[in-house]
């Protein structure tokens, strides 16, 4: 007898069994059709990267949140990716001779942080990434927004429950440069704003301190104050009025976003409750693709997780059950045949060349009650049914939804199950 | 200005630009219709897994071959998973009370080996897993068997090209016997004979004897003698007649597999010409399941990876132009109007709003005759052509396949697009 062991899933990932994949294929459906139909084109790019691809634009501090490792007797270091934006700006940077102005990218990879899980936040987690590289305008600031918006309409999510929050780095720019904040400071500025909810506020005070942020009671108070679309933000909201998104957006001075590379527009997704962490955030980073060695280069890019996403679907019901996302075949096969060689195998071979999704009960049972009963469950479209008639050379096929039968000759069984499922 | 970087892909990973990604997503689309079709359910687990899930059978021999890692401050070890068995072993030992008998499952994650990349073999890779679990018969080896054939037909591969070669371990493990192999050898005997192709003869002969494999001739030579097939493998092949798949298989004694887990059936899909590595390989591992935990468990599985396969669909010209993969849209909009606002974003956010393709000419030009040659080129099904019949509220849709063409109304335009794609 073998030893045994009990193992389970590292913390914070998961096992996807066939309903829970089923889900996660259901929101991936999602993120490429509306992805596909905005014109934008599918991409990838390695699992793990050169660890100073992470290194350095955000210094060694973010290692501790990478999983980063070497090849066994190699010297090379590496780290399983924490974002994409990087490899986007790398790929770009390399190709971008070959590329279209502008390129539209999107891609749906796993990525890896090395946190304590918690609600919302896992080790590894599956994101939605869409990019516009090479347009400085507005319109392709719009373009992102309404893929993004695309995506939460696809899934069910109105204007009501989900709001896109936009601003402008410039806006808190100037009330940094206001404050004289030191420019070096900027990036923990920016970290700490973004911070401002899951700190307690005399912790983010101190840290305020630190910085060298001056009055930050004052620069509060402006960041929450009601604050009409500013001049520079006007041109978008023109793009988004021609999109008809004016209703999803909100201009709000309090969204940052913790990441240093943004340069203009920022913006997340929030549901309106309150109740998850961002769902979406991006923003416009026109300096990253220059960095990794690239022409100088304006882009825009949205990120979108697998796991706050489905936790506010599930929220506003609109996860059905699970089991409704599986594939359901075409054909279910069934006998009633007790004698003889088992006829069903030949059969639901020659329905599967015919490239079709079949099944047939795995039970020993000869009851077609029970199998029909099995068919259903199943979802199965049509039940093609074996029994006395087949020692006349003939099936019997039954459309499960409306209870129609007819008997059909075996050699003209794959064209009457075709035609029948093209009704 | 900031500071520039030059980084590449790591080494044996690759960058997928769009074209590429098409290709793969190809492969990966007829690995999941066909599963699906076959009845089988998609899972996943999780990139990597404790490290331990791997050297348990495998031995700390294993670790060179794998990427492993801890957490920054933590005390576990990690590894990128190398192949799916263990962790669809480990999947479902923890659930096997609640999954139906037998369980078919597929997936189609990525993979990593810390291997020196060479032709057909990278340190990252995607592969495809079917394996039918707790059914001990034969009929499940054939099952394997017809989903694989399936996915290679699919992708236009006969059996001119392709050959199933099929093994039973104990056919080996008798002749094994008989030359009174040390119990504690098999693994690396397996491991030997697997690798035979790829070692030099003398090299072969001294492991051979440092194993404690007597009369290595006679063994190699039993086994390259052309057999019959044994009674131990009639079930399999009356399976497979009744599956119409014996015009794939050869029964070849030479097919061993060097994975240690194999209990029975072993087989491997090769391309007749022998100029590549095999395309796919698997086999039963009925104490797997077991020694993970869970109740003792029969099961035959198969993996095929998409480096192989990729250059053997090249070798015989199955792959056609990367760009034919690409998603084409369903409709491309055209404006020659150069006057006034830009009408285009609007009718395209429209017709997006439809759920349709939708792309338009980044272009500053706006002459219909190079935004049709775009159109073309995106092979587009239809043109929205917006001119001076725009004051009218009216546009031109064309058909570019057959040039037909005709005056739509704006506010009918969806509605009248839909139904020219329907036809």
């Amino acid at each position: 007898m073998p030893r045994t062991h009990t193992f389970q899933a590292p913390k914070g990932t998961r096992d996807f069994l066939p309903a829970d994949l089923a889900v996660r294929r259901h929101v991936e459906n999602a993120w490429r059709a509306v992805s596909v139909n905005h014109g934008f084109d599918e991409i990838d790019g390695p699992t793990f990267e050169h660890l100073d691809l992470y290194t350095v634009k955000s210094g060694e501090g973010i290692v501790s949140e990478l999983f980063s490792f070497r090849r066994a007797g190699g010297d090379v270091d590496y780290a399983l990716r924490p974002e994409f934006t990087p490899t986007l700006a790398r790929m770009y940077a390399s190709a971008a001779r070959t590329l279209p102005k502008p390129t539209r990218w999107f891609c749906i990879p796993s990525f890896f942080r090395a946190e304590r899980p918690q609600r919302g936040r896992l080790r590894e987690f599956f994101q939605w990434n869409a990019d516009v590289i090479g347009d400085e305008t507005a319109r392709a600031d719009a373009e992102v927004i309404a893929v993004t918006v695309g995506v939460l309409q696809r899934l069910g999510l109105g204007p009501d429950a989900i709001r896109v929050k936009v601003n402008h780095r410039s806006e808190v720019e100037e009330a940094l440069d206001h404050l004289a904040v030191p420019e070096e400071q900027r990036p923990e500025a920016y970290r700490l704003l973004d911070a401002r909810a899951k700190l307690n506020p005399d912790k983010f005070r101190a840290r305020a301190a630190e910085i060298g942020i001056p009055d930050i009671d004052g620069l509060l108070g402006w960041i929450d104050a009601r604050a009409d679309v500013p001049d520079r933000c006007r041109p978008l909201w023109d793009a988004l009025a021609e999109r008809d998104l004016l209703d999803w957006c909100d201009f709000q001075r309090s969204i940052v976003r913790g990441i240093a590379y943004y340069t203009g527009l920022v913006f997340e997704v929030h549901e309106t409750s309150g109740k998850e962490r961002a769902v979406a955030g991006g923003g416009r980073y026109d300096t990253l693709v220059e960095m990794f060695g690239g022409p100088p280069t304006p882009a825009v890019g949205i990120a979108m997780g697998d796991v706050v996403l489905r936790l506010v679907l599930e929220d506003h019901g609109l996860l059905g059950d699970a089991a409704t996302y599986l594939p359901a075949p075409a054909v279910f096969v069934i006998s009633g045949i007790k004698e003889g060689a088992d006829p069903v195998p030949r059969i639901v071979a020659e329905l599967r060349s015919h490239g079709l999704h079949v099944r047939a009960s795995d039970r020993a049972s000869r009851n077609i009650g029970k199998q029909l009963g099995e068919a259903g469950k199943a979802r199965a479209r049509l039940a093609v049914i074996l029994g006395d008639e087949l020692t006349a050379g003939k099936a019997t096929v039954k459309d499960l939804a409306s209870g129609e039968q007819s008997e059909v000759a075996l050699d003209a069984l794959a064209e009457h199950v075709a035609a029948a499922l093209s009704k």
